[in-house]
């Protein structure tokens, strides 16, 4: 019984360790972009020896990896429990903007590293492509359903309407740092998610 | 005469090899980001000695600074010839987009360094910043000029369709960029500005 807390305590406190690293790594990444950033910094920034960090990645590319999955991950999580409304996942999508822009780091990240990994060397390319492709596709899959259901009218390249989607919102950020934040980010979203939906919905109505 | 020959042949030679510097620069540095790139390897690209290129650009930074606002100037003619006409400058705007789509270099330059330079020790955040704000600007400015020409319909937030417009812009270059450019860029932005002249024209029609 005791061997088992202590193990199950050992890997709790493993997985803290993994997530503060995580954590660390993406503000630093954000901040700094990936080629410039060292490992040893990381490891100052999360507080750990250098040593541990390598305990639980074996080097920076992992790293990279590690942490651009996990946000990733929780960006997908938040599409799953939508119901096959476009405009319910407009709404929901605006929440989100809304809680990624108040984690520290997040938006530099996605912004230095994706611009970063344009470049075929890039250790991420494959990842940001596959990752942007495979989004594109399941956003243009929804806004076909929703033609399908009648929420939206027929004529649209849902294609090309999935692709604006992603520019506005990937162009915006860009357009928010450089502008040293200067307008609210996530109003500029709810404006043009609620253009877009009065020209695409079959009822011509907006967001609310 | 021959004197003066010699002196406007000399100032020639100048000119063009400052140019050669700048587009050899603008690949480069829009190949490997700015940080990245030594001011020997812009020389080696440009076919000219370190000391040459010293002569022209007294530091990599003066070379970055000279190399955007060389960029920025020219897509900024490009808008200087248009009428009042927001249809017409939506056209116009799509003509130079297929323009830079066939610059090498000019692309990655703005996604690479535009990213890099939404940190604010970087060298051209200012420059940036500056001209990203002046353009979102004079865009809702031109925008509500249409309004009150009754070419467009009142109602809308221009200054938040003028951040559209340039989020769509850079955000589709960087998805063009990491998508291994596998869909067509221009197809891209044509759709959008079509279906965004429908929804704010005040007849209802598209860019054709």
């Amino acid at each position: 019984m005791a061997t088992s807390t202590k193990a199950r305590g050992g890997y709790a406190t493993g997985t803290a360790r993994r997530r503060q690293i995580l954590d660390a790594a993406m503000i630093r990444f954000g901040q700094d972009g990936y080629r410039k950033t060292s490992l040893a910094r990381v490891a100052r920034d999360a507080g750990i020896t250098d040593a541990g960090l390598l305990h639980h990645f074996r080097d920076k590319q992992a790293l990279l990896l590690a942490v651009i999955e996990h946000w990733h991950t929780s960006l997908d999580e938040n599409w799953l429990p939508l119901g096959a409304s476009v405009r319910e996942a407009f709404r929901a999508h605006l929440e989100q903007a809304a809680q990624t822009q108040a984690m520290p780091g997040i938006i530099e990240l996605a912004v230095v590293v994706g611009a970063e990994a344009t470049s075929l060397d890039h250790p991420a390319h494959s990842l940001f492509r596959k990752w942007q492709e495979k989004g594109v596709a399941e956003l243009a899959q929804r806004l076909a359903a929703g033609e399908t259901a009648g929420e939206l009218r027929p004529g649209p390249d849902w294609h090309s309407v999935a692709r604006e989607l992603v520019a506005v919102e990937e162009g915006l950020r860009l357009q928010w740092l450089t502008g040293d934040r200067a307008f609210d980010l996530v109003d500029m979203v709810r404006a043009h998610l609620d253009r877009l939906i009065r020209s695409i919905s079959a009822n011509g109505e907006g967001l609310e």
